[in-house]
């Protein structure tokens, strides 16, 4: 099932495939360089504003020697109303290997993928996935701790509306980690049953990872009931707060964070923040996503 | 009479070279691979929203190994009231060895092509040319039927609207085809003098190539008559209408198609349509026209 | 001080290094050949609308072999209300060498280059400076006369708004020319207190360049006091000004030009107009200042 090298979600792959996936993109986070031999072209087509997931799936293709297309939504004939299929159908008929897509509908991939030829790399899916961050994510914890068996991991804020909260709890879990979950209450749905809501005050001294989520004002229609300092106040990473974790613990966020909101703006940059260094990591999971998909799905070099 | 490479229309091309860049361009459909050993810089210039034509010609610019410039008007010094003809003497003063263009004018290029001493790739003007479009639909025409000589093609719907209906009904009748138009009588404007004007229905068994243009949305003004269901049941490809089709006929569109409109959704990848083919066909088209203006108008490697 | 190969304005400059920058530059222009061994990712990130800037380091980088990647903020999460800090910060980690920025705000970069490991070329701040555009109207000059000691040099129009005025003034005395200023005295705000305004018809016949600057439109808020026809007539270079001109003197203009305001259409391209030499004259500025970026800061290839 799926065509080999695609990357639609975590959730469908074993934690064998998942650990494979991770020491190839740390070689590459160690400096490992593979230029792709042949011309290989790659449509990036982003449906949706982005600058981290954009900009370092294009970092991890020009290195590798790709050929990059860049497509968004405003000059495209998507004005025209061609609908996604016909997208990405054109996309392949003009030679696409290879196609990143981010769009705001949920598994909008489920309209698309069996009638594609080409693997399907998704770039985020509304407020579904975001299996590159995910792995990001997975290898920022694994380079710190080298494992993920018994590591205590909270998840903190707007887990609803996050493309990454659901397959981040659940690849962690199958891994090892112990999850838990923070937050106001009404943004758990769909966590609550199978993940311990936790206090922050009372978790943060056994954290290993405080991995904070961005609340997506763009996802909220107006209805958050908290103003940003009360937010900050209840649930952020406050500067007394971050005091609470333990030495070895580590701040992750997707960024953009909202400064003063999830975390004060002084710890976006402190000793336990792994913020630019998950930005880094998304290159070589990037670089590495890329290359499964290019040679077919295998990953020895 | 004009820069030696240039391509603004097939009007005013012999049958001899449009002949000749077919030929160059079957063979790069066929797999031929020509890389430029010198630096060019390609500036395309879309002033019009593009999906197909666009990364198209950027797919064959890059295979060929030529450096790629891509420019809308939303982020230039066009939204400072920046000319034209400042525009593209911009991009000849900062090195562009060739310009693909895109315009909303017809005949954009009259304006700016005797100050140019580089070569102008017209990518279609308003309602004027788009002379790889054309070249496509040729070159899908000649690898079913090895030559256009007796073939029976009709030409229908938005044709006083299109930018290759004109050249299109022109090159084929010159390369000895018989072309026939249908469609709604008021949107014959230009063609109903030279063309003979058939009913689908009683046409369609004889027809060698069906070659449906796009409603142009965009180009009514809120004028047409018909709803998009009365429009596809009088004039559109129904799937009964298709059924009438002889064999070896084919069915061309140069997309966006409006599904369910100038043809039922279902026959967009039928058996007999090429749709897809003709946007493969476009890239090798556009690597014949890029190597041809590279090399100064030489189609011999 | 600074990050090496860094360039935000040339006020800090030496007029040694200055003069190192442009015979540099001036090698680029005469035909230089140089590409990067190693893999380098440039970040072009335009807050503002830009062609000839924007552009010409393109092609300037790509010729150099550099990976570009172009940002524009509207597809970015800047729409997600991203600061400016945490967006370059994001180009940093994920891999870029180099920054360069164009922004609205009058020296943005003060306010980022110290949290930066990476060097920034400013591309243009509100109307502070742009250190690239005063070194190809320094490198044109220097073409022409081979040095600038003694030179009448005269900038005209809206010097209060332009990114060049007080640079290009600051620089050019401090190479030993003579710089006066002209145009509606109202706009010589922290000018004329420094520099001689002239009457442009009685200092034409002496001046050896004429350094004219767009209006910028955009800039002024309704509150131009003057129709285009009359402050054309009164401070624009006229068919009967450019006659004053003696045969040696040359024209200048950052463009884009409003033909017919800062000068008569017909002399954009005249025999004295030096405007699209500049434009080519910025690739090889920039070509200098990418390898001078690239290289640390040393020049000597």
């Amino acid at each position: 099932m799926g065509i080999r090298g695609e990357l639609l979600t975590l959730e469908t792959m074993s934690t064998l495939e998942i650990a494979n996936l991770l020491n190839m993109a740390d070689q590459f986070a160690k400096g490992k360089q593979w230029k792709s031999e042949r011309d290989v072209v790659v449509a990036n087509l982003f449906f949706e504003p982005s600058t981290r997931t954009r900009y370092s799936f294009e970092v991890a293709q020009k290195l590798l020697g790709l050929h990059v297309l860049s497509f968004s939504e405003e000059n495209s004939s998507v004005q025209k109303g061609e609908s996604l299929l016909d997208t990405v159908k054109t996309f392949e008929a003009i030679g696409a290997d290879l196609l990143v897509i981010r769009h705001p509908e949920n598994e909008y991939y489920q309209q698309i993928k069996d009638k594609l030829s080409i693997p399907i790399i998704n770039g985020g899916d509304g407020s579904g996935h975001h299996p590159t961050q995910s792995l990001l994510d997975l290898l920022t914890i694994q380079q710190e701790f080298n494992s993920f068996q018994g590591l205590n991991i909270v998840i903190v804020g707007d887990l609803r509306h996050s493309r990454v909260a659901r397959s981040n709890a659940d690849v962690l879990t199958r891994l090892g980690a112990n999850v838990k979950i923070a937050g106001p209450y009404d943004w758990m749905t769909g966590f609550a049953d199978k993940y311990e809501h936790v206090e922050l005050d009372s978790f943060l001294p056994d954290a290993d990872v405080v991995m904070l989520l961005r609340i997506q004002h763009e996802r909220h229609d107006g209805s958050m009931s908290w103003s940003k300092e009360s937010y900050h106040h209840e649930y952020g990473l406050t500067i007394g707060r971050e005091m609470k974790m333990k030495q070895t613990g580590i701040i992750l966020h997707p960024a953009p964070v909202n400064r003063g909101v999830e975390l004060a703006s002084e710890l976006v940059e402190c000793s336990k923040s792994r913020i630019f260094k998950q930005m880094k990591n998304g290159v070589a999971v990037r670089k590495a996503v890329m290359q499964r998909a290019i040679t077919g799905g295998q990953l020895n070099d």
